[in-house]
């Protein structure tokens, strides 16, 4: 039985997954297993940062109006009347012509309106007690850092949905957020289908390939940001896929399945959805690689089908699976971060589908170049090892030259956008 | 004691680092656990692929003589001879005016020389025996993937050093590589010292701050592909730490302290070094953040001696300790990706140290742009969260203005350069 389908512009099916209302979840981990998770709440600061109004380089804490009138030739001379290690708090108060020996990070005493940094003062010592000499006027705040100069308590500091890296732990561990409050990874069930394919140890063998897309989707839902769980093999049989898929849905947020999509007579997984009683939203989108993408709603969750080739479910994946795990991450911008590149090579061919080529991005000058990554067919396995980007070539009449300038989405970047294209 | 420090310059120290002779190791692991690592070997191609000429649709094999004069007005007829899912093969060899209808990524029957899809074929039934009516001509190697067009067997597919991404993942699978040697991640020892500094969960206090550097080091230790092991909080006691540190250097591959570097009495990690009779390469390098940062060899191990100041180590880090990472992980570039960028600000105040300004980048119309990501000075930790790249001003008499072409350096990016700067 072949069934017409009806292409789905590309903008039109990820707005219909984007307006499926789905949730996330959060929990609550130590600071020492948040790293690369997203934030589950907003970060408000706690305290003051700096907390207290400190010196920001090792030096002598003093009053600007006893270096008014200090030059070369007319010196002037500071008591030191304490020396603060760091974490010390002053027990003195420094009158005229005092001064305080001070650290970075250490808190200024009362009366100080400026540090001096050490390489900028001569010491010398008199009757036993040691004196700087200052041979120039000081500037009001100079090498000091003000009480909430960065951060006042109560500030919001990180948005919900905000990726958790290097200098988002400083911020954390700064406001003593030793238990963070984080996005639940969601769970995404793969499912790889096909009688053509072997398990990776399988030898080789003549009308065969090894399954390749559960481990790279697997890669591409951990970079996403969810938990991949592999839950096997299906052979092409209508009532065999419909019992796993059915069995398999209640214990993930998600399931994608590749393979068995095409319009043929051995292709399944529309029929598994319609026994299963899913909601089809599309199975058809007008886009090359991956235009028979299947997406479907079944019991509140999503399925994704893709297409058994590498690359075309490598590009389904980013365009409509990947943002719907954002989502339940919190993130504010789901979509690849996109980007506008010159193109480096011709595509002499017109293609009435918008292709979406496996690209590499390029810096010159500051200006962003892109080449494809290899072979641009949609069986490929190769070029996508080398993939950071997606080039993006509107369907239609129009051919594209070196030179021209496309959208481009980013693979690796932790940036995002708001849609797909602008 | 105040000792006079000569600053080396960037590249200078760089050098010094990258010139000293350090190796990685590499251990095999399944290719389940593989993800985001480091290839420890080159992968080859295990056999051609693909593997077998076949189809790049479903739709059915034909020689293209037989639709040599085929036209809407002149339709020619094949006789289907028989029909073939996914991962079987054929056991009949096309004759004139025969056909084959196959899968996707099914084997090409003998004889063939194109595919056309189903979509462009009409099925009719005569005396119960299938044919397709073909009313255009086909073209050569149409819809086929030729045997051996995407690698041969033996061909290097991809270099030692590789990060694993979800398409290195297909490629590993799609050649069997069912384990897969990678580098071994290397062990980072991380200690803080400082007696001013608070732990996570401490309330905060005058004259205190919270220990935030482990955490923000041992994240970005991470994101470098190493692994981070925290060591503790070290108080400013020469002993203490000379005998930790001692201690601590047999159990990693590289050691981190923070703090304890500054030109002042307090300031003991030279002292330390000194002691244990490391050879120290620096103590002091011509730049902003981070010009206190010393880097000595202690039994043919990296010390990485930062600054306390959050933005300082951070710099510190990326600049000289991440390349070590790298080099370890086999990277045929260790350095961070550079690329130039038109700056957003004006930097009015000229600076004789080159400076790493917090930035965040942007794209517009093809072109980079880059922001301060917030407060520029060295103790500053908020700015950190919101920065991807190090925008770097090159140090002496010039001031900078907006729509200034400057260097950047992409810190979430999965790309490097082969030196720090161009």
């Amino acid at each position: 039985m072949l069934e017409k389908r009806t292409p789905l512009q590309i903008n039109q099916a990820i707005k219909k997954i984007m307006e499926h209302t789905i949730e996330g979840k959060t929990e609550v981990v130590s600071i020492t297993e948040c790293d690369q998770r997203y934030l589950g709440e907003d970060i408000l600061a706690t305290n003051d940062v700096p907390l207290f109004t400190r010196a920001a380089f090792d030096g002598y804490a003093l009053r600007l109006i006893d270096t008014a009138d200090a030059s070369s030739n007319q010196p002037i001379e500071l008591k030191v009347v304490e020396e603060l290690g760091a974490g010390m708090v002053a027990t003195k108060e420094i009158g005229p012509f005092e001064t305080t020996r001070i650290m970075t990070g250490t808190m200024v005493p009362k009366g100080c309106d400026a540090i001096i940094m050490l390489e900028a003062v001569k010491v010398v010592e008199k009757n036993g007690e040691k004196y700087i000499v200052i041979k120039r006027k000081v500037k009001e705040g100079d090498h000091i850092s003000y009480r909430g100069e960065e951060a006042k308590n109560g500030d919001m500091i990180l948005k919900k949905g905000t990726k958790i890296n290097p200098g988002v732990m400083a911020v954390l561990a700064t406001f003593g957020y030793s238990k963070v409050r984080v996005a639940v990874k969601p769970k995404i069930g793969i499912f790889v289908t096909g009688s053509e394919l072997l398990d990776v140890d399988e030898p080789i063998q003549n009308g065969k390939i090894r399954n390749s897309n559960s481990f790279m989707i697997a890669s591409q839902v951990r970079r996403a940001g969810g938990e991949p769980i592999y839950l096997g093999k299906l052979p092409d049989v209508l009532d065999t896929c419909t019992n796993a898929v059915d069995a398999a849905i209640k214990d993930v947020d998600m399931l994608i399945t590749t393979g068995g999509v095409s319009v043929g007579d051995y292709d399944l997984m529309p029929e598994v959805y319609k026994a299963l009683n899913g909601e089809v939203f599309f199975n058809k989108v007008a886009m090359r690689p991956g235009s028979v993408t299947t997406v479907a709603i079944l019991n509140g969750k999503f399925l994704f089908g893709l297409s058994g080739n590498p690359s075309a479910s490598y590009v389904g994946f980013e365009l409509f699976t990947r943002p719907v795990i954002k989502k339940m991450l919190f993130c504010e911008n789901t979509h690849l971060r996109a980007s506008v590149a010159q193109l480096n090579v011709d595509f002499p061919k017109a293609n009435p589908l918008t292709r979406f080529v496996r690209s590499k991005l390029y810096f010159e000058n500051g200006k962003l170049l892109v080449d494809p990554a290899g072979l641009d067919k949609s069986n490929v396995v190769m070029s996508l090892a080398h993939t950071d980007s997606l080039a993006v070539l509107p369907g239609g009449k129009r051919c594209f030259q070196k030179g021209d300038q496309v959208q481009v989405l980013l693979l690796d970047d932790e940036g995002s956008s708001d849609t797909m294209s602008r």
